[in-house]
């Protein structure tokens, strides 16, 4: 059915313009945002064919963000639709050195995290499709979201689809304690796992000399098909570098570096996901992911938004070293 | 101490420029507003000394509705400051006709309706000032917020304050049944009652032939001072007729009806308020209240906003028939 | 398959905010919108599913329009891509009283003024689906786009749907000698004709003593099962009347009038149609349909750009007698 | 040379959006406008030749000034520029029932109030031209602008041009008396005077029982070879009625009433003239210069700014009777 | 009373979107600036509580300067209100490389430049008080403003008020050789002097090899107990590194250097100022104040307009190390 | 009659604001723009008289470009008015690194691609005139412009102006043989060459080991008097080195670079040559020319649009080494 399938929250996305404060302004940019909605709308700009799962409210707030999630062709039909519980919301400030970007998440009593196990047809949705991805942001939404998270887990394996995690931990939703106790064993089902050196560290207490050897050790001990490392360098809120590296079958493989000027970096990382995921999916070629997914994130810092509109013309052209200039 | 005081709720208010649907939006517009809020910027415009209390969590959010509160100079001293809680939120789409406005609230779990009595040092605001003002709007909140209204209601008649009650019926926010049994008690601490013939009819069940007879019964029924019934004759969505009556010592208070071309009609009602508690503050003059809260209350649909940013001299204007040229 | 499939013409649509002039805007807002689009998006508002068949320009600007069809859910897999040809643009200039607004179009050189016969595979698309739907427009594009419509209507008859035609002159594609010559042999494919008096009298060269004769005239001449005459009293540039008829095996379908106070007309005429089809492909039911279109029509003047946010509740209430004050 | 000269000053506008007040604003939207130049921009839409005189500071607001003139095709080269003196602004605020829109003027120590006679070479400008316009808000700038205007309106007559003059009373600016004292002798070099009822009354103290009795008297005291009375009705704040009489050789020359619905009034008067004075200078045509100006006088109504950009064929397209239908 | 009193003028202020030019913009940006009230503003986001004196025409103009300072918590109940003078406005273009950043003034004839000593109560206000802070602007508005600094400056150390001056030297208000004849005599009243080395040389023609020694000579001149020398170095126009020393008792204290990448650097020095002062208010810490200022000081370049919304948390984490990396 | 006369098409130029793409964005920033119009605004910031002779359709978006030539002061006279054709569009995308900006064009069948010799009274214009300016995109409109060109340019020499061409190759209009057939015969008529190394070699075949000496073997090969190669590094999207040489009588005349911050960089080179014609039409000096050139380019990344809004004191700071502190 779907080349990729995806379950997790997406909120309304609320930043003033042009550095403001929130207490400033008089006025907010709306964006439709969140880890796995993001990997399901930048699946779509690769051609592929993608369904979003989640839960929002039957309201204007609900059905914006579906609206901008089927602006992208996902495909919304699997939402489950409900009176109770709110849209979430999330507020971000853009900084510049030395005021770092910060969010304000707005998300509890949210109609996801009343998701129950049993809502969702996952056999349904999953049969026939080829890969499910999730974030550890849905497991820390509820115990029942944690739940409805297994359930999903399962029912992708059994559907035969490869699986994807991204780890992203966040510290408001859950403790280290909690994230590693509820998600160690998911891990299991897991084929291929996506995160940061930080995250490994903070989740799994795991702690190497490099990232090489946290992909490596992070592998070995949870049997991961493949394990993503995502690698950026702050050189100051508005100048980063961005790359990332995977370990398979006991090779790393590796990409050039971007230097990116930064016009909203919020996304970056599912950017990596959707175009990793792409080449994952069409070819089973993690280097050909690894370097569409470092392009796609590159891309990604500089255009507002969660969302990613560039094109898989812009990713290939990036890859052939597209230049600074402007083109005509 | 201060002229007036209120105490309830204020909530950042998110509405899409232009008519435009939430749905379809890509940008908010940015106000603060609540019933008692509003109240309290109002008499501020009059030169009278104010102070809102409320709770609020300690974030942007509720920095922000603080901040657009002190720049009408109502003192905020007093607001009970939670790192618990959120800050509520209501949405307003503007219509025309056939299409009426409408607001989406988003207002539960707010730090306010987790107030508890004994949070606030009701004594030690009340005591010099000399009027307390209230809606029914902050009972309707959670059953901690009712009890804190009752302790405030009774504080302020133990100051000697006069107290003033919009009955505001919200019916997202209890039954009728509920915010009768809740809100007739309090009753006997209010010398002066805010209202609208249907409201009364939902809450307290009381039905006539006309308005004036309405005011009359309920002042009758609950003993109070003054009863105020404000009227709004709705001629389309963009253009309606407003005016209000009061009822004292067996007597009907009457005053024009203003036509008014609507830009933003929230907090119409709160208008009239404050310009009515000016003159009642000022000279016990409930003819020139209904005068000034009428005026001020047509204003208020002209401005954007639940804040009202017309001035005392722009208001007896009004009083002396300002005319619809441009003034140069 | 689809409930509705509709085809033809969307362009990108750039309007100076605010009253402006052309001349004098720094910015322009952004739309899409197109008869044949607007009803495939309108009709997904009432839970229908439909695709709409265009040609498009492979740039921004065709994606641009692509996607904001998504957003509503519009199926946009059957559009063809093409390196050739210009996405058609159109600008409007919004006016008030004495100045009418006024439409610019620069549509010339369009893709799907270059489609061909054969390019769209028609009965793979509406095999299975309900109902046709299109405009006088498409035909008057290019001698190519006419016949392409050819192709449509009569693989539309043969899949076995219900065929609906929009006469919609457009005096600047073409004169009424060709209109008529062109489109009076494709009529005999066409179940449903919406018009107004006006073109009816332009193109066919009908005219009666009233718009009730006209639809029965028209009725007879063409074998329509059924004919609809949309009504609008243009009371001032920002103030109208709206309604509509239809005429069905004799009979005269009459519906209230709505006044409505005008944000943007552009598209009500669709939004009509949408509500028609939806009563139509649901339950053949020609009075609700008049109802139905009528209310969505009346909603659309109240929301910015062609197409209709309005939801089914909405439309419904509405017909219930939806008042002018704000809800809350 | 020229068709029409004028000379005055010209401000920087400055106005909140959507009907903000100053208080409120966050943004003001920037206009440029004066009656001598509105005028002088108006007659150039006609495809009259104009020139404006005026005295800006050397610095980006009044650049911005000339800029926005140019833009018109306006000649700005006669221009004195200064080193002394600000650019005059004003800020405008946009009312609606019952709150009219009001005017605050910053136009003190302007670079225009410091013009001295001699600075203008008025000959070298006005020989050859056929027209020049003032109005009395020039004098009242300052003693030495008073004397200016003298030179400049006997220059106007020496070279042979017509002139009219816009009566125009600023009550800021100074007292009807002195509006009397320093313009009636200038009465005696104008050939048209513009004028309202109002006015006319404050500054000359000329009251009758109708208008048309004003124009009368006011042709006989002054020897005026053509008076003009502009009538405006206040219906609300957003909806008024315009017109114009003209009284020529004892003769009252009427038109037809426009109901304008207001977006933006200012300068609805300086189109009235520029209408006016086209086909004064092209044909001498009073009748028809009633006519032009009344349609380009209500055309302004909905245009922002104080510009007027609307063009002949929408002024001739008035004149036939163009209806309120979308035009496509 | 007061933790800080400041006395000085504020003006709207008014900058082009985008890094436009004035002669380009069609609309403005509209904040409120002036040395003295940014520190007002400031030291309110400390948790102190301020007063602000001023004097402002009773217009819109006026109270949209009170009621932005009044939205930070600073006492406004001592401006003098005028009907005569202006409110200031001052015009920012902001710049890249290699065009700076401009500032155009439109000040002269406001209303404080038309203050007179005796017009503020300086006992009532200043009573009670801890500290006052003024800046070089003041004096030189005009003679009557430079007397009532004077008085000011007289009243505050007879209140036994701590004060601080900011030299602030503005060439377009008074000449070297006036700033130093009117400021010498000033500085016997003046405890915390705050300069840049440029200022010191131009206005006292102080110059020494480096700023450490200037920062020593003027403490031995004129007997300050604490000199502040902020060091600004510029990069590029979007690029700055920051710093400021304190010389006190013989001893230079030292901060590190922030490099800041700039969104508005107008205001920049006041919140070094204000951050200086929370600490000697609360502790008379220079140590700690140079550093709360430099962090204040640096975050202020990337918040639009002249005041700092940053908060006391945020600070302090700049003072821990915050990274570059988002917050969440 | 004319400083300076350039030739050529202009555009409507749409861009999305804050680095938008098209796809998403909701509005367009409205600009008018194109190489030859370019320069005839800019020699008018130096003073310069200029004419700019063009074709536009009768309709608000080519008025709309007329009015911003019109702003600078740039006659307009002479341009040829069309009932057919439309008005050239193009899109700008701003990105940042490792997103180039880019450019989508909508130009074909543009009103002045129709062009045909005999309409333009070239000896009217250019007797009397002193400089012609013309680019290399206007003989790849069609045909017809390219014969109108050759027309041109040839009435130029007659008339005695210096001619300057910039070579400006569009890839997207012509083919590098088409180029070089086209233009190379019309080279005898030009004086001065403006073009880069890149440039040069795909339409001549010219290509040398440095920039110097591809300057010198223009000359030589053409017999032009001047040759201009401008330079610019590309260190990043949003920060670009910038200068230019020129080669004239076997001497190179160099200047310094300039770094620029990236705000719009379309129409730098336009400005370069601008600030050259400056130095060239009034005083032949080329090394002035140059410099006036580099500094006109350096400060137009710096502002949005096309059109630079620099004024001659502007420039002639950046000579004199102006900073990067604010100017105040």
């Amino acid at each position: 059915m779907y080349d990729v399938v995806t379950f997790g929250e997406a909120m309304v996305r609320l930043s003033p313009p042009h550095f403001q404060r929130l207490e400033q302004t008089q006025s907010l940019d709306v964006h439709a945002g969140g880890a796995e909605l993001n990997v399901a709308t930048g699946v779509t700009r690769f051609g592929l064919k993608s369904a979003w799962v989640s839960k929002l409210p039957r309201n204007g707030l609900g059905y914006l963000v579906r609206d901008r999630a089927q602006q992208f062709g996902v495909d919304c039909s699997h939402i489950v639709w409900s009176n109770k519980g709110r849209a979430g919301l999330y507020f971000v400030e853009f900084g510049a050195s030395p005021r770092a970007s910060s969010v304000l998440y707005d998300r509890s009593h949210s109609a996801i995290s009343m998701i129950q196990p049993g809502e969702v047809e996952w056999a349904k949705i999953l049969t026939g499709s080829k890969h499910f991805h999730m974030s550890g942001i849905t497991p820390a939404l509820s115990a029942s979201a944690s739940e409805t998270t297994v359930e999903a887990l399962k029912a992708a394996k059994k559907a035969g689809c490869t699986v994807s995690y991204d780890l992203n931990y966040r510290k408001k939703l859950w403790s280290p304690a909690e994230a590693k106790k509820i998600q160690e064993p998911m891990m299991t089902d897991v084929d291929i796992l996506i995160t940061t050196e930080e995250d490994t560290n903070v989740v799994f207490g795991i702690k190497e000399n490099d990232y090489e050897a946290v992909a490596e050790r992070l592998a070995r001990t949870f049997k991961f098909k493949i394990v993503v490392i995502t690698l950026r360098d702050d050189l100051s809120v508005l100048k980063n570098n961005w790359t990332a590296i995977a370990y398979q079958d006991g090779k790393i493989i590796r990409d050039r570096k971007y230097e990116v000027e930064i016009v909203d970096r919020v996304g970056a990382g599912d950017s990596f996901t959707s175009g990793f995921l792409y080449a994952w999916v069409k070819e089973k070629d993690v280097q050909k992911g690894v370097q569409y997914g470092n392009a796609f994130a590159a891309l990604k810092h500089t255009i507002p938004g969660d969302f990613n509109w560039s094109t898989l013309e812009e990713v290939e052209a990036q890859l052939k070293g597209a230049g600074s200039r402007i083109s005509r």
